[in-house]
């Protein structure tokens, strides 16, 4: 009892943890509630299930089917649903309708031959790249229903009703969800992706912050709690699934409060993939943070200053762009401090001539100066986000 | 007229390369036409058709939905839909009997009630990450199920057939689904991520054996051909989620060809996630060759000598470890070539002593000197790959 009891209490904490990250998860579970309670009224009302039948719960699947967390995912998939529907039913009718001119077992050969073939071409065609980005659920329906109304037929003569039927369920269906998807606290994609690459860019300030210090060892006391906020980076690196998936989406929104209708979001890509390149590097530099090749402090007391201003003007950059992209305007105030970093840079480059290490061991350096000359690298990659914000 | 032609040109060749690519598409595609092809038999013969009717429809819908390009996929989703459509309908046909037990306008009421609660809470438990990843879609069937069957019950007072009907086509659909994927030409999940991981190991090789040649300029007649393949490494870089999921269908897979049934899938996300790390690092040593920071070619010279030896034995070493991993024997002859490795890079290290240096500028090394210890990281890495083999 015990035990069950632990689990039971685990299971209560990830919930409430679950719920506190995003409380978007509780508002978007309750409207699909919503949205289903709402259709399920056609089974409710005579007057409502007398015009559909038993064809009604296409529209109870519909909203269990379609409804995403987002309202592009949503949309993208509804849109994909109600025209690919029309289509795969519209091939279906004329399917039937071309071999019932034949004899019944010719009807037979005949629609098991096309179902067979359209459902192998179709197949394949979701392989494409292009097309599985975004028409893959369009292309799964499209199968379905063709082969649904055209099989059907040959028990059912009705099928331009049926297919009628399933049609129009379908969009009620569809609008439903995308009405409730829309109209109740939606949750834009497009504000998402938004938000994810100021996000990241901001943790990759965040590490830079922090590197000086830890790296040089001005140990304060907050050491332990920027040790974990350092590592936010991480999750930087393999952002760019949920990247695309997003700007997938977020291409299937209207306007919605500062975005325009054709908002750039393949320049969020672009910047995504910048960030993440700079990612690489912090990895590399994070990797000297714990590294085998130790340099003793004195050698590294002598790039210190340069070093440490280097990237906390990195930093600074970074986070002015980020907050620049937070509130969409110009980021000017940003190039001031990627101007001081490459200032920095230089210092640093010049403090490194022969003369100034007379007595060190070259093997003592090195170290010092690939996180120098990395530190150099990511100044760079920060201008190159800043160019293209 | 010309434009289309061209269209039609340019999607055939896309199709040609698209098959050529990975012949077993095409075979997929086949596969899951012949797979619905023998489900809508249920229609064409009377003596099948009596049976389930209308519901027969459900087989071909469970066909077309659950069929996955490999095994361990389309199981997964099977199970997943069996289970959940056997625990939906059941909880449904519960919840209508208790409903029943009271009037009918109290009935309703607590039927839309309940929907709206079932499918609230586990829109939410769908959220949980751990749950998500395995179960997602068994989670959207149980909704869906559920709200169909004890709605229906409305309309329909023998929601207890209903339901039996619905299971009995869905596992008709499922297993014919499951014989076509595994008893016809398999797809195997976990093999592609056994050759995945290979793969990936290996296209750091050609790169760590390129780079030598590439930095140094000793050019030959191959180095444009060289430069293509050494840019393949940039996939490794964001392999993460396609590892994840081939893991998550591998192990639905039951055991076959050199697979035991308990193989340790896991362990390839931590060789994965290794090489990784050893790929961020080469797109830092990456950004070197095409840096502006350019070290003259004499400081150069010093170094090359161990720095292609140390590039050309993580080379070996990762190629050994590939092949290794492809042939499942255990990796013995890698671990020379780490051995070198290790001491070419003491020998750089020595080399790098400061009276070998007298009239160099120091800012010229720093680009070579963090190369020379990027390659030392590589080979620490390479060593860590190694011992997780």
């Amino acid at each position: 009892i015990q035990k069950i009891m632990n689990v039971v209490i685990s299971a209560a904490k990830d919930t409430k943890k679950l719920g506190k990250e995003d409380p978007r998860r509780i508002i978007h579970s309750f409207k699909v509630g919503l949205a289903i309670t709402l259709v399920s009224l056609f089974y409710y009302f005579d007057f409502l299930y007398e015009g559909f039948g038993v064809s009604a719960m296409w529209a109870v699947m519909t909203v269990v089917v379609v409804f995403e967390f987002s309202v592009g995912a949503t949309l993208g998939k509804g849109v994909n649903r109600a025209i690919a529907t029309l289509l795969g039913g519209a091939l279906g009718v004329g399917a039937h309708r071309l071999a019932s001119f034949t004899g019944e077992k010719v009807e037979c050969i005949m629609l098991g031959l096309s179902v067979f073939l359209i459902a192998s071409m179709v197949t394949f065609i979701r392989f494409f790249p292009k097309l599985k980005a975004r028409y893959d659920y369009g292309l799964l329906i499209f199968i379905l229903t063709f082969c649904l109304i055209s099989v059907s037929g040959v028990r059912d003569d009705e099928v331009l009703e049926m297919a009628h039927r399933r049609l129009s369920t379908i969009l009620i269906g569809g609008l439903a969800t995308v009405f409730v998807s829309i109209f109740i606290c939606p949750i834009w994609a497009g504000k998402d992706l938004h938000n994810l690459t100021a996000n990241n860019i901001e943790k990759l300030a965040i590490f830079l912050q922090g590197f000086g210090h830890e790296y040089f060892e001005t140990t304060n006391d907050k050491n332990q709690e920027n040790k974990a906020s350092m590592d936010g980076y991480k999750t930087v690196l393999n952002s760019k699934g949920t990247e695309e998936a997003l700007v997938n989406f977020a291409k299937w929104e209207p306007r919605h409060s500062k975005f325009r209708y054709r908002h750039p979001w393949d320049l969020y890509l672009k910047i995504g993939a910048l960030t993440r390149e700079c990612a690489y590097r912090i990895d590399a530099l994070n990797g000297y943070l714990h590294s085998e090749m130790q340099t003793p402090m004195e050698t590294r007391a002598k790039i210190q200053e340069s070093c440490t201003k280097m990237s906390s003007e990195c930093s600074y950059a970074l986070k002015k762009l980020a907050s620049g992209i937070n509130t969409m305007t110009c980021s000017l105030p940003a190039d001031a401090h990627i101007l001081n970093a490459k200032a920095a840079a230089k210092k640093l480059k010049s403090s490194l001539k022969p003369g100034l290490w007379p007595e060190t061991d070259l093997v003592d350096i090195i170290p010092v100066a690939t996180v120098a000359s990395l530190l150099i690298e990511i100044a760079s990659c920060t201008v190159k986000i800043a160019d293209s914000v």
